[in-house]
């Protein structure tokens, strides 16, 4: 198949609300699929939520994303980037999951995530609750760890919940350090906020060389002086960025589990996601849009057009 | 393919609100793929409401019957009919539309249905406002005409609205029975009711042998005798159903654009439509549900409930 | 001015969004105006809630009530009654009101149905809670007492609340007894439901001749046998209707600020309101419409439709 | 502490939206409290939903239901019950959970019940989704197993998902029955009805005693025929109650995770569970409320004034 | 009349929510009134929403635009200005459209405005969909064109949808501009942003002399410089004023059908419309308010304190 | 009791969805208690909304608040702050309204908070509608009168309402003034906006010596200039701080009975806030939560993060 077959429906041709909602109106490639071999992006959901701690439904995520993708065009409005042009992209649908076992579900997501990286696929990932970026991170591993530029309200850092329990969505970066998945001296956090318990994770992080660039921080410098340190952090080296949804204020994007209030606007979200063009990008996802509590949408327009902005770093990344 | 190859996905292998929502987890079947030689009856949404005269979004229909449809089983429960066993059935996706020109909408949507019609598909749809059974009659159209059982608040039997237009949703079934699709001998509205303009509909129908059953005489006599009759009224004759779901009363299904109080429950609704069994029918369709009036999603699962139970008659249909 | 003055704007002629909304589309008349003179049903709003112990916002009901009043036509289905054809019917605007001061709120509304009634106007009148009866039936007083036909899932007979206050919505009626505006023993409450404090009020209401019929006997004997009983106990003596929207089940009607479960359709209770036509009615309202708790507007709905079916049985009336 | 210690606050006392919210305004016993000795009826919440395979949210039950809760009363209006005076009611608080691990979470529940059990207290459970049933079960397990009448759209029956795992909100009677908690010769389930997989939960149930009534036979035989078949198959046994919300339509029920339409009222429902006094009736449960699929509370609604009904029951039975 | 007779009633006399809510609590005057002879701006609503091609609502617009008006008070905050004091201002009513034919609606809309420009009153238009812009323009149309500010997040300089047709919310300037409505050098658009089809709309614009300032250049430079070129262009030129309420960011306004993220906040919009002060205006529109997709009023909020903004700033024309 | 007994449950223990919600999951102590004794900060709601003029609901205030401020954790972010170290913090329940008399409230309220006061405890009150500051400023009442910062879209000086009636949520600092309860010259009213009636009310605060910061000083001034003034004005002097949930602008807090659109972001009050540290505090509330008009919840997650950062102010407070 060429790049003339990875085009989106054109809402001059067909009215975004009609037709099955593939991401971004793109097409369906599935698992067995001879065009799989021809697709360089790959979209994928991650309809699980098996890690959250507090309130639930992120799992409805990719539904929702999907339903909400088919309103965004095909060309950046300031960067003019076509990222349907630069590479084939294509929905490659779920990954398989399991709501009743955490412990398989990882299983199950890694191994689809391995397939894919095992077909060169770059991955755009819409979760889900950030445990998800777990498994990814297992299934794009490589020697040696990642960089990772994590855009959140939360470090995700922390070491265990309930007396114990080391698999939660608070816990997958804690995870992956501890893994090998992760360089943390090349990891950047940005963003954080909200009330803490007692700190231990954002020192545990610190220890180990994560950068973390609080909220105050990131008011105070701007997005562009942000990046710049970011990108010199993690340089030319492979890197994975995980967006959750959550980084942004809750007024712009209610539908999460854990909104914490005093975020950036989407304006600034943007600006910084565009911030990542030209660097040695492996992956991403867009995690913890939870629909039922955002009924209207407004939260998965927001996701996908991020997704659409990450889409657009990853089409301009740095080989 | 084999009936093997046109069975849903099933909630004990993928969970239900995983996976691209295609109408009741069918494989989806292009206009252009071989498959659709195989294909019996086939589920198509038309994303329209160009024909409403008051508040609007049945155009979102379609998508959101097909998000809340991955929640069907395969198995009636009451008459243990399987309809995925009896018939090789599809999602053919959604007919083409326009939503900024009225004449050729319907121009688009009856060119869709003919081809269906063509390739031997009963068709199963999925509105859209109620002109959209317009088009469909007009594809569906042969001599003699068509009888009709048709399930609604109101009798669609109106002339014009705002000074002469004759294309709206309030009057499809006057255009239908003007043009010869259907005999209005044998044309059974039930559930009628709502504050009328003049009667003046519903007086022109009755002149033309249209059997009118309001609400109060839908209560009284009960499902039974009321599909008795209408089995009666339509005989042997090729059949098409006609579902507004502002029959049912709105407490069970608000998203509708014109609701009227007063009006029958949906077990009430499911007993009517299981009396449509063994039936010559040439297809059916479920218009009129808005989702941006009801947001939660629940007018949507009554719909779909009520379309499962549509296919089950049409796959239960005498031929 | 003539009949022909006071008929509302058909939905033919101008789509039934359009438009500042008056009460059915009627014409808007002033207190001051001359055509006041000519107006024989007036509908009056009575944005006031001072009077809720509970949940309040039925002072917004006016406002929404007359926003979903114009999707009402003109002629009602089961008894072809026009009750703009039979009565001169016009919006009266809202009774004066004090949201900060219950006693001058009550003067205020009570000082204005004086003069409604004084022009020989009979109000239908849309709340506001249900202490806004008392007011008018203050206005309406005469020698002898009213009867009254009651729809509710409360009595509204309770004494008083916190500590001696004698006002509030779960009062009106024990004060009207008391101030002789009603004759208990030709008053008649349907529905009644609901968990209760001590069951005082029912003894008290009991003990002076109130008939009151609790929901079981309603559901038990259907709504033909209870309006034979009750139009049997008012006779042909002036007759004041009071209708709580929460007299239907919440399902129906959520938007209301003391909701009781396992209540009545509003099928049943259109049956209900029918069965009040030829009567001596002097006046109806429709209380208790609570619109901050149903923002989409449904229980608006249906209670516009219950003050249409209240307006035809006041069209229908015997003098 | 005597029996007027247990007393709930009166909403004439103190208006119902104020103080902090215990089920239905009792008061809050800790595990540790001397008052515990006195309880003869607990009231619990499960805040956990690990077990779903749909929607999620079932966790948000207890909290909302014990929001609502605040406004029910005292006195049952038909029966005259008071259960406050009949028995000492309190407030347990929630069971402990674990969101992050079923096995863990099901041991915690356990224990917690079995303590509840130890120190004579009927438990009434506000869930949770279904698999809470079987801790509890669990912890009132005795010889011989236990009677059960069951109130819900599904039998949860069922063996395993998602390739072999036993733990869902759809198997927990299945797994009661194999570990012999309940006979399941008496076992009753009413209400069972929406599209079935393949049906072999029912005939899994039925070849082994369990009186399965579909929702046809309910509708068809009514509330009295329904209890009293019921009440013969319990007899004088041990009996536990577990009430699915989703045994009502969804109409008046909308937030639960698998809705089907079709099912009863809330006043059909609150006549079947009069049914029960006068049974030897250990517990009770309600369960499957999920606030986020119904923000506005109606669901809580419903559930807590089928709690009420419940409690009287309880409070109504025969040692 | 006199200016006495144009003043709003104040919530200090009757309370926001009472009343039937005309724009801003202002007289009624009809078309036929002799009150319009004295009029100098009116108020007027298009419930029309024909040209949308994505998800409809607008016609809605003009009803909850008033209904939230009516908590507009007197007197701007910042720049003092009483509007009411200064010009004779009223409500015109609604101007009549056809939802189900776009010519018809057009030719309608225009007649209704070429009679309120021959009256000499300046027209504050509440849309409605951005199509509506089109036949005011025509009604205002006078040599030489108009110029332009326009506010919004999209151009509407398409040519053409679904395969050639020229009258949708897209098109509105580029009709304008073909028709001699409009100075392309003198029109000024302000906040285009969002994901682009292939930014033809604005290459035609700008080779005509349209001053596109997309959202960065306006976030980069600040209200009072981008203002004080706009003014510039537009000199002392009979200017109109275009408010497309998706000019602002979604999660200030989410109810509009074609939301896009990164928009400035309601308080720069503020900003930006005072800077209008003091020009030759001859009218302005408010568009695209889409009630049904932002049920709560905060769309129609935010709409209405910008049309009073809009309505000071037509106050302190230049004429 | 020690500072152990008043310390929060942990989410890291007990999910933050589980069991019954006190503020910030404190213990709470009845006015009985002994443990009242060792109690420095108490977090008090007053349910009550009888001052209201416009749109109602703050009743329902304290209710949500508790409810979502169980996702509050222990530590500032920014500050590091652990309020819960520094002082005994409880939640001392409600205090007692009558919702039907606003005389009677104000007294019951006054009451309440005198005996708080007795008993030297810090009062951080959630309403209720602005007027419940009055009788908390009644029962603070000392000699010299108190220093007042404000944070709000209103001045609430206004004079009367509807006619003479003096108390409303718009007039109670003009009382507390007049009362010699607040010192005009120590007032600072940060935040002022929205359409005026006439200014009187802020040309009487002026006279008078308040200060009144409209929105575009603080905009132009930014957070840190205008707290600093702000410090100076009340200097050491023992002041209570106010904040309005308007204030914030209505996209973060739609909840509220009054909004104003173009306020500040949730970050830049928290910023504001944070220069309350160090002040001679003695006590503070969170006013005019309105959950009806915000059902998700939203507002109360703002309101309860607003309060956490006024609690870390009062526990930071110079005595």
């Amino acid at each position: 198949m060429t790049n003339d077959d990875f085009q989106p429906v054109s809402g001059f041709d067909v009215p975004r609300f009609a037709g099955i909602p593939t991401f971004m109106r793109l097409p369906m490639v599935a698992a067995d699929s001879a065009a799989r071999a021809d697709v360089g992006i790959g979209l994928i959901g991650v309809p699980w939520d098996g890690g959250t701690t507090n309130r639930p439904g992120a799992r409805h995520g990719p539904r929702q994303l999907r339903d909400l993708s088919t309103m965004i065009r095909a060309v950046h409005p300031a960067t003019g980037v076509n990222p349907f042009k630069a590479n084939n992209c294509a929905d490659l649908g779920d990954a398989p999951v399991n709501p009743a076992d955490v412990t398989d579900a990882l299983e199950r997501v890694t191994a689809f995530y391995q397939a894919v990286h095992a077909d060169n696929i770059i991955p755009l990932t819409a979760g889900g609750d950030h445990l998800v970026s777990l498994p990814i991170l297992r299934a794009l591993g490589r020697k040696p760890p990642l960089a990772m530029i994590h855009y959140d309200a939360h470090t995700d850092l922390f070491d265990d919940y309930f007396g114990g329990f080391k698999y939660t969505h608070g816990t997958p970066f804690r995870r992956a350090i501890e893994e090998g998945l992760l360089d943390p001296a090349k990891v950047v956090q940005i963003g954080i906020r909200g009330t803490m318990y007692d700190g231990e994770d954002i020192a545990w992080g610190r220890e180990r060389g994560v950068r973390i660039i609080m909220i105050d921080e990131l008011m105070d410098r701007g997005h562009q002086a942000v990046m710049e340190e970011a990108r010199g952090i993690v340089g030319d080296h492979p890197t994975y960025v995980s967006f959750d949804i959550d980084f942004i204020d809750p007024s712009f994007a209610p539908g999460t589990g854990t909104p914490e209030i005093g975020g950036p606007s989407t304006y600034e979200a943007q600006r910084l996601v565009r911030g990542l063009y030209g660097l040695n990008l492996v992956g991403a996802d867009m995690v913890e849009v939870s629909p039922p509590f955002d009924a209207s949408g407004g939260t998965a327009w927001v996701g996908v057009s991020i997704m659409f902005e990450l889409l657009c770093a990853l089409a301009s990344r740095k080989s």
